[in-house]
């Protein structure tokens, strides 16, 4: 492909891309092919002569559009959000045109600089300590792939700190805590490391939160038993109900070990303490005082395309004393002297993409007002919401909705005896319905025992007209298995 | 930003990359910044309001472009290439436009069905075994961020199948095997993941390549220490020098360790496999008949764009048997039904982008043919630089040149009686002199305690006249470096 052939299909590309979000509000959210389709619909092997670009980019739109799952539809209530703006795009667009593995300062200066400044910018807005900004040349910020990698490199910087400070600890006694309802990163980083993983219980009553009481009991009788606890994952808006850890009970209880390190995950919910109102109920202050390190997503709620975990560490030393390795042909001058950050030592690959560049993009673009303005306006569509959940008389909340996710079941006020097990089965014949629809995306849970359904707002395009949509499509289909329930039941 | 104003910002971007390849012969290849230009130059926090795009994308022009290595210069030459091709950027224009965690199947269908057809593709067009391919349900690929994830990911599945087999060994008696000239990234799973690691030693009289004997006499002092060997990674084309370890001696000594892992790290080499003449040097025989996973980095000398590791194992169960961690809120019909891939178990993230796209378009946009011709260009580029080099006065090899890789030091017929040391501080100085120049990219090594400077083609748009310039200049710096050298010692 020479220039002018890039040109053309590179404006081809832009145009459809203005298509698919032109379109998008009338598309079917989730996919509706079978298993497999598409390795019947493609030849088995790579073509031996050159194909022409237009066939290739008209057999996306054919092959491969049907197949993807919209994220981005207005209709997209599922998981949590995943971002997509068009100055994340371009962002992108640009960063893939000057491809680098990154790994360090002098593999192309640029990429390293712009991602510690806009780390720091980032930290700034979030209202972090400054001790976690790149500019103390103590702690520091870093974009990780996922939220599942930031929580597994603090795993290893704790470890190896750790282990240093105890050296003859077997790494079978080590204990990394998590709640139930930590998302699956934890157990993910036990698995990889071959390290324990002791899930603390939480209760409905707490809101799903972590009680410093809880983790109090778990420490002493592990330390009795022999055991090192050296890390505690704990989470500001966890994955099924949105539940904040009491950050401040458990530092009162963490204090008491000195090597126990805090992670906070906060991959979703801790974009929104851009918005100054949502700090005290994502316990800002207690991550600013406590935390060893903390994480969240820009690529789920926060308007930067996937991939853009940021994680923060109070100590970057922790990280690059775990990590680095660095053999004769990856020495630089700048990097020897320490004058330049070397990222590849704050992560567990070697090379990186260019993804400060979309940070850069987004974070100008929107301005900071911009940012705070969609945030809150996600948590004001979720508000709206959860009023018509908490006055409907078939439904009621599983958990006290937070920010812009809203946790809730069939309840209803006409069947007043049900029992949890009659309670999930028929929650389940709901969900399955709504489900089977291609017009909304929502996901399903479990909370202790009790099966769920959440809805979690943040498609960029969503409005208010599409949550109005999504509450008549969720009643509609509650009084359908309410119907049938009560045909089966013969009620 | 509009959807207008996307086209237009977007159209922008294209003819700026345009612009960029039209003009990068003309840019000096290294940039020329100091560290902390750009901290200096942008402000200290993010704009509070909105600002426009047209500023932005010319601030990117005038601040983040003088701060690139331009790794698709046709005169760089250092560390290996970094794959940049137009389609390969089309590939990641439009994989951005529809982001996706991609974690499962359902998350959205074609991510994970079309990775699964091109990682078949690619397994054929480099021959390797079918009990490689995904079409085989028990074996198959994935496409991973590095080619150190993939080593990582390699040993996590080898200890994890080790600890099952063997229960109560612990980690602190697992060995990892590499040798001295093995990347890094086996350093860098051994310090992840708490591991043990010995290098064996090779020998420049082997040209750095691991032989069975070695690895047999380790393998047992080891386990009559009480070690328990788990995992070798071994090296098709090391990043020093090319080197390529003895796969055939390794599996006699390795088949009497059933448990051992084999490993193979291809990063740069392995995408030279879709030549059939170039299989047998690089072992393909050995690898299909021994290897239990194999890797190689196509985002450095196969076409296409950062990031595009390939892993591909003979049992796939053994990565999922590590790592699967399914929690009830990522459940899904097809999944629990094991008819579709869930690509999350086989990495260490959760979240993945959608990068098989870029895959389907380079090959099919370049066919197996275009795509041989550029491997077969590259390496007869090499064939004539390392001739030049062979046939000069003042320098000679310091490992077997291979495919695209030569390893040269100075080492002139004029100063025959110089020592190891005095060679190593003349070509220390010969480096400084190649590293100080802004018009090429060469890096330097150590082979053994002889440091020596290494030449790696491979930027899509280096052709015959660059590698000729290139050869002008290290004949010139090197004659310098000897002018300087008489001078200094009054010869
Ligand atoms: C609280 C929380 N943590 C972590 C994750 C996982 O994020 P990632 O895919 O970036 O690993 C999620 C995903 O939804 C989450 O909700
Ligand atoms: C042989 C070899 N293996 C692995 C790597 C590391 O690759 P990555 O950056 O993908 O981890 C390199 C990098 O040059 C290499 O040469």
């Amino acid at each position: 492909m020479d220039i002018e052939q890039f040109r053309r299909a590179g404006y081809q590309a832009i145009d459809r891309i203005c298509d698919y979000y032109i379109s998008l509000r009338d598309r079917p959210v989730s996919s509706q092919v079978e298993p497999g389709y598409l390795r019947k619909a493609l030849p088995a092997s790579a073509p031996p002569e050159a194909e022409d670009f237009q066939l290739i980019a008209d057999d996306y739109q054919k092959y491969i559009i049907p197949g993807l799952t919209h994220w981005q539809h207005p209709s997209f209530f599922a998981y949590f959000p995943t971002a997509c703006t068009f100055e994340g795009i371009l962002g992108e667009l640009y960063a893939s045109s000057v491809p680098n593995p990154g790994f360090n300062w002098s593999a192309s200066p640029a990429c390293t600089e712009l991602e510690a400044v806009v780390m720091d910018w980032t930290a700034q807005i979030l209202g972090l300590d400054k001790s976690f900004y790149n500019t103390t040349e103590v702690g520091g910020g870093v974009i990780q792939t996922t939220a599942s990698d930031s929580a597994l490199i603090a795993t290893v910087a704790a470890r190896s700190r750790y282990i240093r400070e105890h050296p003859h600890v077997a790494m079978e006694k080590l204990v990394l805590y998590t709640t139930t309802q930590t998302h699956s990163l934890g157990k993910k980083a036990g698995l990889v490391l071959g390290l324990k993983v002791r899930a603390l219980e939480v209760t409905a009553e707490d809101d799903f939160a972590l009680r410093g009481e809880t983790l109090e009991v778990a420490l002493k009788e592990d330390v009795d038993a022999g055991l090192h606890p050296f890390i505690l994952v704990a989470t500001i808006g966890t994955t099924s109900s949105g539940a904040v850890d009491r950050l401040g009970e458990i530092a009162d209880v963490a204090k008491h070990y000195p090597f126990l390190w805090l992670h906070v995950d906060a991959a979703w919910a801790g974009v929104a303490l851009v918005c100054p109102e949502y700090r005290e109920a994502c316990q800002l202050p207690a991550i600013n005082a406590y935390a060893d390190s903390f994480c969240t997503n820009f690529h789920k709620w926060g308007l930067i395309n996937f991939d853009a975990s940021c994680l923060w560490v109070r100590h970057r030393k922790h990280l690059t004393d775990a990590l680095d390795v660095t053999p004769e042909f990856l020495r630089s001058k700048h990097g020897d002297a320490g004058t330049v950050i070397d990222y590849r030592n704050w992560h567990l690959g070697l090379g990186r993409r260019f993804r400060s560049l979309k940070f850069w993009f987004v974070l100008r673009s929107r301005g900071v007002n911009g940012f705070q303005r969609y945030i809150t306006d996600c948590t004001k569509l979720n508000a709206k919401f959860a009023e018509r959940i908490r006055e409907s008389d078939q439904f009621c909340f599983a958990a006290k909705p937070f920010l812009a996710l809203t946790v809730f079941r069939l309840g209803p006020k006409s069947l007043p005896h049900l029992t949890t097990l009659e309670l999930n089965a028929l929650n389940r014949a709901f969900y399955a319905r709504l489900a089977a629809r291609s017009d909304i995306a929502i996901t399903q849970t479990d909370l202790n025992g009790v099966f769920c359904v959440r809805m979690a707002i943040g498609a960029e395009k969503t409005v208010e007209k599409d949550v109005d949509r999504a509450l008549d499509v969720i009643g509609q289909e509650g009084r359908a298995t309410l119907r049938e329930w009560e045909r089966m039941w013969g009620l």
